[in-house]
């Protein structure tokens, strides 16, 4: 089965695909983000998100989604992830993609042993999980993998 | 003109449909509510509410969508509203409508002349601008109308 772990954001999506056996051996496909562009509207940066996602779907037929959860808000800026999230939940679930939504704190245990586990230490396990000799660049992307291994690990 | 006055939520979106002709007469075209089932997913309740939005669109063809704007949250249930308008606002820029946003407090200010009025007030003010019999139901139905003229108002 395909895994599609999701970052949500507007300016960056952060992506990372994974694949596990029947061995229960998993490895990485894909990762990177959707970047979008700053000085457009963001109803128009929204429309590429849901494109761009659409086009990863349909490449790698996930056979789960697992996205970061947010649960409180404070600063305008996290208004427009919020809002991009919906759209990135709302593709998902049109494509009849199966959804898992884990809180960072989750991510982290699950992943890293610890909820207060720091940036390095989600890093280093990720690259031990996935055997991956370099690190998963950018920041996004190595988040979003992170977050596919949680929905791993749950099944 | 046709204008869309949109008031974004998950479990009702309400909408209000207003044409101004080039004497600035304007009258209602149409007003209601998109509902969704709660016992649904919120991914597929935001799919049926993008799906409805783009029957709505194609119906009426707005020259301009006015959605009501959000600032700071608190409750979880709140999030779901955020992102649902992500939704609706990426399937408005989908189809290129323009969209404007307005707080709560220039939505009254503008329809009722108070940003403190009352809803009664707003109501009454919709109905007195629309030249309505009888009050716009359900209340979500008769926002948006305030929305939609609050569009118009500042254009």
């Amino acid at each position: 089965m395909v895994i599609l772990g999701i970052d949500p954001g507007l300016a960056r999506v952060g992506y990372g695909l994974i694949e596990v056996n029947n061995q229960r051996q998993v490895k990485m496909l894909d990762c990177g983000i959707i970047k979008t562009n700053k000085n457009q509207y963001e109803g128009e940066r929204m429309v590429e998100i849901a494109k761009d996602l659409r086009v990863l779907i349909r490449k790698w037929k996930p056979g789960l989604a697992a996205v970061e959860k947010f649960f409180f808000y404070k600063s305008s800026t996290t208004i427009s992830v919020v809002q991009a999230r919906g759209v990135l939940i709302m593709t998902l679930a049109r494509f009849k993609v199966p959804i898992v939504e884990f809180p960072p704190m989750q991510i982290k245990l699950a992943v890293a042993g610890s909820g207060h586990a720091k940036k390095d230490e989600v890093l280093e396990a990720v690259m031990r999980e996935l055997r991956l000799k370099v690190p998963p660049r950018p920041d996004d992307a190595a988040d979003a993998l992170a977050i596919a291994l949680t929905g791993l690990f749950q099944q």
